[in-house]
């Protein structure tokens, strides 16, 4: 059987974090820190309504904790500067390396997928903008499932939509709380630590692999 | 029916930010940003262990959040101060108006409950510890439930398991996402928001009352 490799989208493939130099425009030298704070709502807002049985999709998330962080940094942000921050998030540029390696892994013989917490017809926008669409056999959204990873639920979705299993699938994300969710229902992982300043949450998950970027991934897979 | 009043203890009763002072013996001027690392993260992992169906208790969540924010902080804290810390997070002390408010809500013929997301022994010990632990009819922890607030599971068994009633019951708390979690099945909420710079997650829920402390508390119940 083929090897399927999984991407993460956000953090992974695009780069979530260019979205700094137009929020700089907005909230200045504290641009950093307010997109940090966003980026932690934003995932504790998911996970907190799942918990609550509440079914929203992510982007109700985003922009929920985009209004939390102009109020923890006291910033106004006017609604069309949000709405331009959201437009700005839908067309993000894929790190400069992505497209060549996704090749080179297609080329290898491996069957690629994107897999996502957004929603469906933004990521495959996201993805046809950056030019990595055609590197996929498909693009997979938890979107319709009222939940999101790292629920053991979507990945177990994931593998029996794509007909890939367990033991012949590598999940590769940038996303501490993503990777040790694949981990957990027993795929393998490869994180992608872009900067020492990124973080793997100290839960004692042992990795697979930690790759600095997807050309050490394809050297990495070459090698294998 | 006697109404009940449903209390959370961290940040409503006991002053979990006192632990400040210790924590800057060794995070220095930073301690407030640690901190707010420290508690968003120890959140974030109680909901995240509960979507990945993986059964810890809210002490492990907190021990490893503080591992998180030290990585995140670039600060080591050896072994001994952080259990000295978890020490001290035993003995918080209660809000200076927390006693005499209490005290007069149940001369006032009112039901109190202390309901929380700690391990029951400790709370336990942290309310007696805080002189408070005699103003309930019980203590009620999520312990041993698998889940925490604000599933709306733990809020329906906190109703249950003290033969109170949802029109019968109002839930008193200082944290944004359990006032959000209570008043998601229906109970009547009071938020304390001790500062300013609290910030209630902008859901667009309407809140039944805010009140600045306790004794505000006091006030609303007597003028009801």
């Amino acid at each position: 059987m083929k090897i399927s490799l999984a991407f993460d989208v956000h953090g992974t493939l695009v780069d979530a974090s260019s979205v700094l130099e137009p929020l700089a425009s907005y909230v200045g030298g504290e641009a950093a820190s307010f997109f940090e704070t966003w980026k932690y709502k934003q995932r504790e807002y998911a996970f907190r309504r799942r918990m609550m049985e509440d079914d929203v999709d992510f982007s109700l998330c985003t922009r929920q904790a985009l209004d939390y962080a102009c109020l923890r940094h006291k910033v106004e942000i006017p609604e069309e500067g949000k709405l331009a921050l959201f437009d700005f998030s839908k067309r993000l540029p894929a790190y400069p390396e992505a497209k060549v390696a996704l090749e080179r892994l297609k080329e290898m013989g491996f069957k690629l997928f994107a897999f996502t917490n957004g929603p469906l017809d933004e990521v495959k926008e996201l993805l046809r903008h950056a030019e990595l669409e055609d590197c996929f056999m498909s693009i997979y959204s938890v979107e319709g499932s009222r939940t999101f990873k790292p629920d053991p639920a979507v990945y177990e979705s994931f593998l029996r939509s794509n007909h890939t299993g367990h033991r012949f699938t590598w999940f590769i994300s940038g996303n501490s709380f993503d990777v040790i969710g694949a981990k957990n229902i027993g795929l393998k992982v490869v994180w992608v630590q872009r900067t020492l300043d990124s973080i793997m949450d100290p839960w004692g998950v042992s990795l697979d692999q930690i790759v600095k970027n997807l050309d050490e991934l394809v050297a990495f897979f070459r090698d294998k």
